[in-house]
């Protein structure tokens, strides 16, 4: 495809996505397609001829759309928000468009010292201090696997140039809470730890790490002949948006010289409002943390930032440097590939720069702000009606609430939680998540999609108390 | 910004990229900036303000093209091709502007069935059997690590639901050659093995794995009471794109059940060429598969292929399945997360299926043909001009010369090489890569950009006679 016909297609796409964008409150928010349905309207053989962008556009419409659960959409309150704002669209597109590849800081020097500058731009808009520096991971699953990965090394005195950990004596352990994120887990059995060494600490009643559970496992750990590693604290837990207490934490650590990963995946995005940082207090002491404008924030997906304190200490974990690579800069420069597992990388800082250039910060705080504003309303209107329970404290933008009809059977709760839940996904007027906690199924209602106003939300919660209505009825009924 | 505003600004950004593009062949290949200068430009402080369209392509303009080492310029010849094809741009901006989300099948079912089809289109093209299931991952460093996690926990009996690999009795082994790339050494890292227990076999005059020698390796570790766990043969060398002989290899291993992965990230895009299969017969005996669609073949960054065989096996190891991403279809769908590292995943399959309907297959498998015949002609040409060698077999698109004019000692050989090389790519005129291989430095054309036609690369010999013959003669006085 030459320039020229990119010109004519591109200008197609950009209208078909501008079309698409206004127009999609009107989709349902649940993709309402058979697993396999999207997949039988392709044929299994390679298409072997060529087609116009407009047959492309067209089957965009007809056959991705309808299979796509619309996290843009004003009335998508599931999992944690994905913004893709259009800003940071720009970006990408720029991105895309000049096709650079980051190998090395010869390959391209624009795409390192820029992620440089806006990674430093993002450390002081949530007010972290100039010991940290930052880089940008796809996710924060994969931030936890590098975070663990120099926990790892640390504690084993860099056993990698050895013979790794698996010629350890002492076992080395890693701690987290059981509200802590999947991936935190998922890394830590990636990272050869083992199921054994992984400390599952308990919560309070906030769904917080008890800091006087974690103390006493790693003392026991301690007797036991084995070594505490690593601690990944949670600021913003995927279920209730629980804040672990850092503070404490970092103390406990200190004592034993554990490395301390913070994972404020979300909650980094209320990072940006001054007045939120007390959550987080205590993290200057840590010594990884990452955080994913790619969700409230809105930097479309994949965002996620991974600040470290001693870098030096993270480049010789991940380091390679073959002959192919060097370059007539080296030494004077940041290598990006010596900061994570890929070697190449897309010039990802763009979308950033876009985001926080063209919607500016002011927007973007003031657009957080009014999100916690909503929760808080719908939490209130909650929290007075009756037959309904906040299940959590409400601490960002995430309300988790459970409808307990009078006289329904606890054994019954769960069901009709998921099945109230799913009336309402089912209906693709909205989407929101039910999750397990300690003590049962809840309802997640996850607020902060970019163009979510006050009346979308007090429309969810109509269709919460419709669709719980109807299931206490059904449940009786049964 | 709203779609009206994204509208607008879409339109000048695509404009920009087409002109971009249409007069790449006028800008520096290599980026003529030092290093800082690209960050000197930038503010320091977080931008306050916000800006129009206009002025960020300003700044793109001004500030980040002159950083970027053009790598889309049809007279760059350095490390391996990375093509960003047009109509996978177009494919790309579609994903970004649907703002899809990839952490299961629930939240977006077009993104994983697409996936699924796309990659099953790739395996048929390159001629592999429908024994194998695909994904994408973001790099082939990434797919490495992947494998080596898997061959890890097959060897160890899934250790990592125990106590990890770090308890083990005996340990793990891995073998490659020391012509793989640098990354299947820090996969290994990555992954616990140790250097200590990384065997780096040693290769014969084609730079190709000698079998004999990995055969003999694993036998002197079984009997060391070693478990020889994984062997990782390369399809395509980075250096020189040696070719490790599959077929005896995967023989070698079916006697200890060691798990292969076969790194084919470069020669993959050959594999669409029936005639060029031979390159990696025995492949269908293997464990894994990566190969990267965005090097040669032209599916911007990032878009590696990862096919397993044994998917039950990968996912058992990746898994993680929390309440919070549960849903109706469980079971009879495929959870992409539970194929690698990240949780979220962007649409990235849209990139491939825009390239292969827009420009079609048959356009694509042409250029790769011509890019090997370029090579054939530069080699000719190389092996005929005096004073001139191929230091290694021409087994695809990369040309490996040394210069060695009269009367140079071997002392100032590797010295003369990299003077040349660097004098062509400070020039700006062109690209190309030194690379250390067995017996000293050597330099890499490596052809394949999707614009380079045989009068830019008949325009790069004239430069490497010019650079070489002036470099000669300073050598000589120096």
């Amino acid at each position: 495809m030459t320039p020229e016909e990119f010109r004519g297609a591109g200008h197609e796409l950009i209208d078909w996505i501008a079309d698409f964008r206004a127009g999609i409150e009107s989709l349902p928010v649940r993709a309402q397609v058979e697993p396999g349905e999207v997949r039988g309207r392709f044929d299994p053989k390679p298409p072997s001829g060529r087609d116009s962008i407009s047959t492309l556009i067209d089957m965009l419409e007809s056959d991705i759309v309808p299979g796509v659960t619309q996290v843009q959409h004003p009335m998508h309150f599931g999992w944690f928000p994905s913004n893709a704002s259009l800003a940071s669209v720009l970006g990408d597109i720029a991105s895309s468009g000049i096709g650079s590849l980051g190998i090395s800081w010869e390959s391209s020097p624009a795409l390192t010292e820029v992620e440089e500058v806006v990674c430093d731009w993002m450390r002081r808009l949530v007010g972290l201090s100039d010991a940290w520096r930052g880089t940008i991971h796809d996710t924060a699953s994969t931030a936890c696997l590098v975070a663990l990965l120099v926990a790892r090394e640390r504690a084993s005195g860099l056993s990698q140039n050895r013979g790794g950990i698996q010629e350890l004596e002492a076992p080395l352990v890693v701690y987290t809470s059981r509200h802590a994120h999947s991936s935190v887990t998922k890394a830590a059995l990636l990272a050869g730890y083992g199921w054994d060494n992984i400390r599952i600490i308990e919560c309070d009643e906030s769904m917080a790490m008890k800091p006087g559970a974690l103390a006493a496992a790693i003392e026991r750990d301690v007797a036991a002949g084995s070594v505490p590693a690593a601690i990944v604290a949670t600021v913003g837990t995927t279920g209730t948006t629980a804040m672990d207490p850092i503070d404490e934490i970092v103390a406990i650590a200190a004592r034993r010289g554990l490395f301390i990963h913070v994972d404020a995946a979300m909650a980094g995005s209320a990072m940006l409002l001054p007045e939120r940082r007390h959550l987080w207090e205590g993290v200057e002491a840590a010594d990884s943390i990452s955080w994913n404008p790619h969700k409230w924030m809105g930097t479309i997906l994949d965002t996620a930032l991974f600040y470290m304190r001693d870098v030096e200490l993270l480049t010789r974990v991940m380091s390679t440097n073959p002959s192919y690579l060097r370059s007539s800069a080296f030494g004077a420069v940041t290598q990006y590939r010596n900061w994570g597992v890929p070697l190449g990388r897309r010039f990802r800082a763009l979308k950033l720069l876009f985001h926080l250039r063209i919607d500016g910060i002011d927007a973007i705080r003031d657009r957080i702000r009014r999100d916690l504003a909503h929760a808080e309303w719908l939490a209130g209107e909650v929290s007075t009606a009756s037959e309904w329970e906040l299940v959590a404290p409400l601490s960002l933008q995430t309300v988790c609430v459970r409808h307990r009809p009078d006289g329904l059977e606890r054994a019954d709760l769960d069901k009709h939680t998921r099945r109230w839940v799913e009336t309402i996904n089912r209906s693709g007027e909205a989407y929101l998540t039910a999750a397990e906690i300690d003590d049962g199924w809840v309802a997640r209602v996850s607020i902060g999609v970019e163009t979510t106003e006050r009346h979308h939300v007090e429309r969810m919660w109509e269709l919460m108390k419709r669709a719980a209505a109807e299931s206490a009825t059904a449940v009786v009924r049964d």
